[in-house]
């Protein structure tokens, strides 16, 4: 379906050949400062055309907001967000080879397979377009978090193709054990990771193979793949529901249902499979007296909690639950589908094999623009659970005799 | 949320020290065949107590029908399945030290702070006794599923701690390169995996080096975690939903919701990110004639797809969308928190550091037990994807002037 | 589908011959004082067997809490419910002439359409024992109503057939125009309604003639209709979602979903569309000022407004919002279709007429017992909204720069 | 909540001071002949500015299609519709006394209650703009309805203020026994209610005295109510969920949602509480061997009932479930709440009263207009509840062993 959430839901739109993409975000909080100019930065860090190393479709992605504020604040009604279709150019997909073949590892063909009906664009839907929805409703998202939790929602790159920031090492070889990876990931801030651009990996060396390997395989119109990483910080305790919604399943959720993306980890991961549990259990610790808010002092607000955690491999989530440490995730991209490189396929009626010249344009590796996208889609993640508990915790604080 | 699915939707209750734990099923098919005999088995391969590497607590988990069903046949209405709890054993987990602090990694410390009230079993719902009726829910969409469309579902243990059966190797850095691991994929049967016991690793020697682990492990009173592989063949084309519902993060939500997992990748997964993208795509051939069913002969079932592809780094699943593949993914467990080493941690109220000897029973691995529970939750995610798009399937077919 | 609600999500199953009826309330407040005395009593008042004038089923209809409570209070996991069918009796409905007959006006018919096979009780989910469920979970939540906001929820009948208790008259075209009836809202009691056993019709000459009715109808085989009304009183003020799931749809859905009833009005109503809008309108006053809690001392509860309404023709629903007044509405239910006369009609396959002669029990009347299961619907429907709102309240009232 | 439906899911956006309203239907059948001409007849039926009897504002009100069409075919890809705020004039409800006075009866005191802010139009996703995009994703699932199944659905006026089309009488207590009611029911078409503008009520001499009652109203600045009667035919049997989601409580949600509905009946509704069940129960016939679709033949679609009923009172839906009659149901709208005459009311903060002279643009009767609406809600609710039961009539229909 093409919504997320139970509270703050959001129903997206549009595909890249049409008038416009967009979305309606249901259940925002009323009375937020909210203009279009807190949703464009994000769009933009996530515009094609923003280096050599991306795409040269250049779109403005202009978001205009359509309904649900007034005089610059929220009302509390369903907000509307609008970014047209500036350059459509439907013809520069449309090639012959295009219309006989469905792309190798594109979603032309399972498209036709589920609709019955091909799109001029092929899978329309499946488009990297379709992520511009996310980006704008996750940056409201992320505007309320920031003002009443002070959260922080920080991704990075981690991985280009073979090229790692902190690869599994025979010291450490789960991430969560290294200790320049955690402390990266208690003080990583966007501004940070936009002056490693056009890669966004936080670390100057690595930053410059990365982008050695993107601007490679551009000019051999192949492509790769990648990881981005992602830190929430300072999320209140008692988010995500037990059973199904654990907080790990609803951000893994949100990440698995980028386009392109693999894999999904949180914490200590994959690599956490391999240690012992007397490593891997993160005892408790007082938390100090000034981090943790009197209750009565909210507003209504969560407090922090108590205790922290003297290791974080659990990444901020235990039985499914946050505890108030940084939850960090990790999200795997595969390589994109549309190369230049010659393919030999089979057409669409399997009657004949031929070999299909993409002439698309395309990124050579996604994760650079991913990561905006990423940080929206945590954004919506961490926004739902915290209206969810917020009602819970609501109730819990309600006199009864 | 304790529910999982829009249409074929499963709503789980239970905690461990409970009178019972179980789940209703809304929207089952009407007409299938269904006792408690197509349940129990899946349950009996949950069960602790199947050998000495697992937890002594022996329980019968005896599967009830409380509705839906008349004559073996169901009606289509609401399925209630329930389970007692023989063993309750609350004192066990009840000592003075697991009052005064909150286990390290459990979820006692996270569900008081998400709850305020403290169960005596600490995180009742996180325990592993709620995911018997995900495995009991999970059967009986499975059985739908093998009847009406074929469909295999296959899960099998990959790793224990750093014991692997297909490590990633120079000459296939992914998993998915690799022809052993696609062979084994297309040919597992569950009495295979069971033909490994206890371990369910189905390959004698790599078997038997994680038997062997576990043991000492076990005797270590420590725990460490593992990979659980799953297969589900013979999906039809065209389940998953475009932006927010893609089929693998219907399926990563699913089994990133099952206790202790940390980790999930569908198809090439992260060793994906590393190849490129003339490598990473999966050409499409031809299906043979003989495999693709007569649309006409099908009645409503949605036929084989006229493509399929060579290789299939995808995992089954492009654009969000199954292709009809193999759809095959890999899913991480931490080690188990309970474990019966002392541990220095500190007092739920923040005011001293002690040491915690937790003495209850558990499991030093989980991922033997886990088999079960992931192809349940897979059959649970594939059900509701399926439901969703035979509607769409019927209405397609609808003539119209 | 068979959950009802949002957050506080009520799913229910059990047909009349199956093991048994329950449900499972996903979402329950944490910490709120619950054992089974405090849901037995509503399911007593609406167990058959209460009178000369219900069904001489005689069912115990005890509850059993299975999960979600632990030393009588609710840990906020899910609380499942369930009741066992003491006195199945599958015989008493499986008369032969039921066999080759849908009955008229009743589920066979429907239920064999939908789902293509059929139960041995006909349309065994229509059956009015399904309400158990509705009414236990109801009084769960009328418990949490009650104790934190001192919410009254009375329902009691207001017609039998031709015999009504406020009927339509030419001084007050509009039931709520009348003075006696809007003054016996405001302070009408369970404990009244059920001095007015067996019909629960709050008027000593009404009750009587409605009772006769009942009587002359069971002694003839037949059976009539009624209306029940329902008042709440003392719901905060901005409860109710807009667009789609206004108050008084929520209500309304509520009502309809319940058997038999086939019509619902909420304030005015339908006498209201003959009113002229400046004599329907509500003015505003002032509230007292001792009845407008200071919100600093809620504790997080919503406050009381500071206005009321000089009349209550919107029933306390205005915009689709509440407004804090008393909300009351009529559930009109159909004569019962199950009765001992003998009807003319079609066999399954349409081959034949013939003469159906039901002999199962029933009752004449289905409007005394329905009044717990009203309450029980409104509670629902009642706390549903106000955990939605109680969310946004919480963040409305978060400190933001 | 925004959204109505499960499979086709319709969220709705904006208010009447915004820059547009619209809406996103998700999941719309593919390949569905589909531009803005199918679309705009009916938001021109809903328009202002018809006649000289409704509000003068005039809107051009065109719908434009954003996403989810190529080539004017559906995709099955969201549908984004939107239509531009073109006559904003928010200074004309803007007086000074307005933003003293809550109107009383409308939602400008709710809303402030429920957000905590005030928008400059009241209330505004109240307004009656926001039905907008219920009349166009309306007619988006009537354009399927019909081409897929021949299902029609005609709305018109049964009442304005006392002037009532079909009274209860003496002879038919009940508006379900009277033959002229029904033989309405069955053939009338929106083209002869069109022919009876501006009132929409196809009797002629009915239609004239609510004109007349209307235009006395509005030189009065008076308004008043009236009911609204719809049937929709050629549903297939089937359609509806149990328990709580029955067809008529999904159909009475959808209704109750309408600005200014305070009242819902289906079948005989209140007029049948006073009906004896021998009299009320439907019976069975064949029907006829023509009207029985084969099976075999419908390519997918449910086919016929091999049953009719003689009588309808049931409207078309026993236990819950569509038995393929008509059904027909009527809608109860309050007199609007904007009028001209001045009004005594209370100030926002209770610390006076005055008077109110509200000199915004209205109606003084909403039902010619609101004949649309109906139809378009009907429509999403009958459309929601087909793609449910097609999903299991398919299951229905695939082969076991």
């Amino acid at each position: 379906m093409s919504t997320f959430g139970t509270i703050f839901k959001v129903t997206t739109f549009g595909e890249s050949h049409g008038l416009a993409v967009g979305c309606i975000i249901d259940n925002p909080p009323p009375g937020l400062s909210l203009t279009e100019s807190d949703i464009q930065p994000q769009l933009n860090r996530r515009r094609p055309g923003q280096s050599a190393i991306t795409t040269p479709r250049d779109e403005k992605d202009q978001v205009v907001i359509q309904s649900g504020t007034e005089f610059g604040k929220t009302l509390g009604t369903p907000i509307s967000l609008v970014v047209r279709n500036e350059d459509q150019r439907p013809k520069d997909y449309g090639n012959k080879t295009m219309d006989l073949y469905p792309r190798p590892s594109h979603a032309d063909f399972t498209y036709l397979e589920k609709y019955g009906i091909k799109a001029s664009s092929g899978g329309g839907r499946s488009s990297a377009r379709e992520t511009i929805a996310r980006v704008a409703a996750g940056a409201v998202a992320e505007k309320f978090l920031k003002e009443s939790y002070g959260i922080e929602i920080v991704a990075f790159v981690t991985s280009v193709g073979g090229e790692e920031l902190y690869p599994e090492t025979e010291q450490y070889p789960c991430r969560s054990q290294n200790p320049d990876f955690t402390a990266l990931l208690s003080r990583i801030t966007r501004e940070e990771v936009d002056s490693f651009l056009p890669v966004r990996c936080p670390d100057a060396d690595a930053n410059k193979r990365m982008e050695e390997l993107i601007t490679r395989l551009r000019d051999a119109e192949n492509s790769t793949g990648g990881t981005v990483t992602c830190v929430v910080r300072n999320v209140p305790s008692g988010l995500g529901e037990p059973a199904f919604d654990k907080l790990e399943a609803i951000i893994g959720h949100a990440m698995m249902s980028i386009p392109a993306v693999k894999a999904f980890e949180i914490g200590s991961g994959f690599g956490g499979t391999k240690m012992l549990g007397s490593d891997h259990n993160d005892p408790f610790v007082a938390e100090a007296a000034a981090a943790v808010a009197d209750p009565a002092s909210t507003g209504g607000a969560i407090p922090r909690p108590k205790l922290r955690t003297q290791t974080n491999h659990s990444g901020g989530v235990q039985g499914g639950i946050s505890n108030g440490q940084d939850i960090y995730f990790r999200v795997g991209f595969k390589p994109p589908a549309t190369i230049g490189k010659d393919q030999t396929t089979a057409t669409y009626d399997g009657s004949a094999q031929g070999v299909l010249a993409a002439k698309g344009r395309h990124d050579p590796c996604v994760v650079p623009r991913a990561v905006p996208i990423v940080e929206g889609m945590a954004a919506l993640a961490i926004m739902d659970a915290l209206c969810i508990q917020q009602s819970r915790f609501a109730m819990r604080g309600l006199r009864r005799e």
